[in-house]
């Protein structure tokens, strides 16, 4: 479809496929083994272990102290100096659906293939979206948007190119830094340098592991971040994601621990995929993007053995490989493969 | 301000003052007693009993199973028939912030003083609104708003007058009734006839408890609930919410005891504020709103004994009392009046 015609098209939601969709999978292979091994998400096979919850978190309605002792979290966690707002919301989607009500763009330009959500969320709002090849393209846009890690190929692009970017952008434009799964290469974020032209996100649940509570966090100027309070209303993040949330930004070494795990768990992901003739085209530290002519087949013979990736019908040759966690879980992937280990 | 001039006004962000902020309270008083006793809200003092949260609600996506589990109670609890649709949303809030996106209303009328949020969101979505002093005015708007029972005055509507007042609007137009406070009173509600020109909006987190759990239900027809799904986007609800709401939902006999239980506690409370010279001007079941000249000088005496109340700054007259719960609760209310007990 040309800028053109995607602009003429009526505004009908759009329909975006996502990993995680297990009842999906259930319906479809029902005779596959359960419990499901699910690994068509990127999101961290370690869940931050979870304390008990104090009943306040669910019998009161969430309060500033909260708010902000979760906000100030996050701010430490991601580098965030102290001119820089942070805004927790109901993870990085809730702020996706208000940015477009921010700023009424015309152009908006995301870099490649990418998660599809920031695109729709534009066009939703009347915006005309294109997609860009090189980072230089976005130069043109009123808004550009780029995922850094991308998923699903992992693309990065330096920080210093995307501070870059926002010089050469036309006056009032804003760049926006999907940062969802950054939380393993601290050094390439743009956190420190958010404000008014560059709106950084955070996604709290991908690398803790917890992305059923729904925590994320806009990093943008003190002026952003009250429209953003205001579009999102009040109590718009759940007590218990507030209470979880803070403690486990300011746990730096559980994260370090985290991420040496993830390492190791990336290395033994990737020679696997490699011994089953897959080519790995990419990937973050939660994720590896895998390549083959026989991915659809790929998919169809894992999905019979209960393991759930993520296919692209857009990317009929991709595959995305969230990463086992558990032992037995390495065990059914390996087995499902039928390849054999190390 | 009159209409035009409200019409014209900027679209800044309003401030709205909500109950339950005990750390303004906390800071406004630092030397009152503490634990605070936080009557400031219309949130059910006796919580559902959380048992333990399945894991998997915090380490993964909500699915749909989740959410058509929790729409699926919603439903059966609320009397709503096959043919209305229900869908879940992180508290009616979020329904509130998303229902003016999909209706392009002109004018919106809401009925008498109630909760604010409501105008302030078609304010900001550029609607013009007004308030109505009877049902009778709200026909000549695109969009009304009934909150039933009111808050704060516990006002009810007639089920019959709300299905009148929507044949009597004009084409295109749509009855929103706001029935966060109607749990425990369930033959006045107007689920089971929600549909294309009457949308019903139910809390969980009053009647349960549970307001940090950040859930509640819009009840309309099909097509309404497909623009508000895609408005809301994909995980708007956490998991813990689902997990918990489901079940409570479907436990008709915990509900019932609670009705009993407020029921009492209403009985005490009116005659404690009574014999402390206050009028009963209105309530609901989980909230009473008492009248008097000597109301500011009551929120003092109240604070400063740390019991927070609601006060009303475009009512001076007014204070709203949530129900105390435990025996202690009560004991600190009974000695912050100085009245004495029954």
């Amino acid at each position: 479809m040309s800028l053109a015609e995607r602009c003429a098209a009526p505004l009908a939601p759009e329909r975006i496929i996502h990993g995680g969709a297990l009842d999906c999978a259930r319906r479809r292979y029902p005779d596959a083994p359960t419990p499901w091994l699910d690994l068509s998400t990127g999101v961290s096979p370690r869940p931050y272990p979870i304390s008990t919850i104090a009943p306040e978190a669910f019998t009161r309605l969430p309060d500033e102290n909260a708010i902000a002792a979760a906000e100030q979290g996050a701010a430490a966690a991601y580098g965030a100096p102290p001119h820089v707002a942070v805004v927790a919301g109901a993870g990085t989607q809730a702020f996706i659906k208000c940015l477009p009500r921010l700023f009424p763009a015309r152009r908006v330009g995301t870099l490649g293939f990418t998660y599809a959500e920031h695109a729709a969320a534009w066009r939703a709002a009347g915006a005309c979206t294109f997609e860009a090849q090189v980072l230089d393209e976005l130069a043109k846009a009123d808004v550009a948007i780029v995922v850094n890690p991308n998923n699903p190929d992992g693309r990065l692009c330096p920080p210093e190119a995307l501070t870059q970017l926002t010089r050469r952008m036309p006056p009032g434009s804003v760049l926006i830094v999907d940062e969802a799964f950054m939380d393993f290469s601290p050094q390439l974020s743009v956190a420190p340098t958010a404000g008014a032209k560059l709106i950084v996100l955070r996604s709290f649940g991908k690398a803790y592991g917890l992305p059923g509570l729904r925590l994320g966090f806009a990093l943008c100027d003190a002026a952003v971040a009250e429209r953003l309070r205001a579009e999102l209303g009040p109590w718009s993040v759940s007590g218990p994601a507030l209470a979880v949330g803070a403690p486990a930004l300011a746990d730096a070494a559980w994260l370090a621990e985290s991420a040496s795990i993830m390492q190791d768990a990336v290395t033994r992901l990737d020679a696997l995929l490699e011994r089953a003739g897959l080519t790995i085209a990419g990937g973050a530290p939660l994720f590896r993007l895998a390549q083959s002519d026989q991915a659809a087949a790929w998919f169809e013979r894992l999905c019979a053995r209960g393991v759930l990736t993520r296919r692209f019908p857009e990317r009929r040759q991709w595959l995305r490989f969230g990463l086992p966690g558990a032992p037995q879980d390495w065990a059914r992937l390996v087995q499902a493969f039928g390849v054999g280990d190390d």
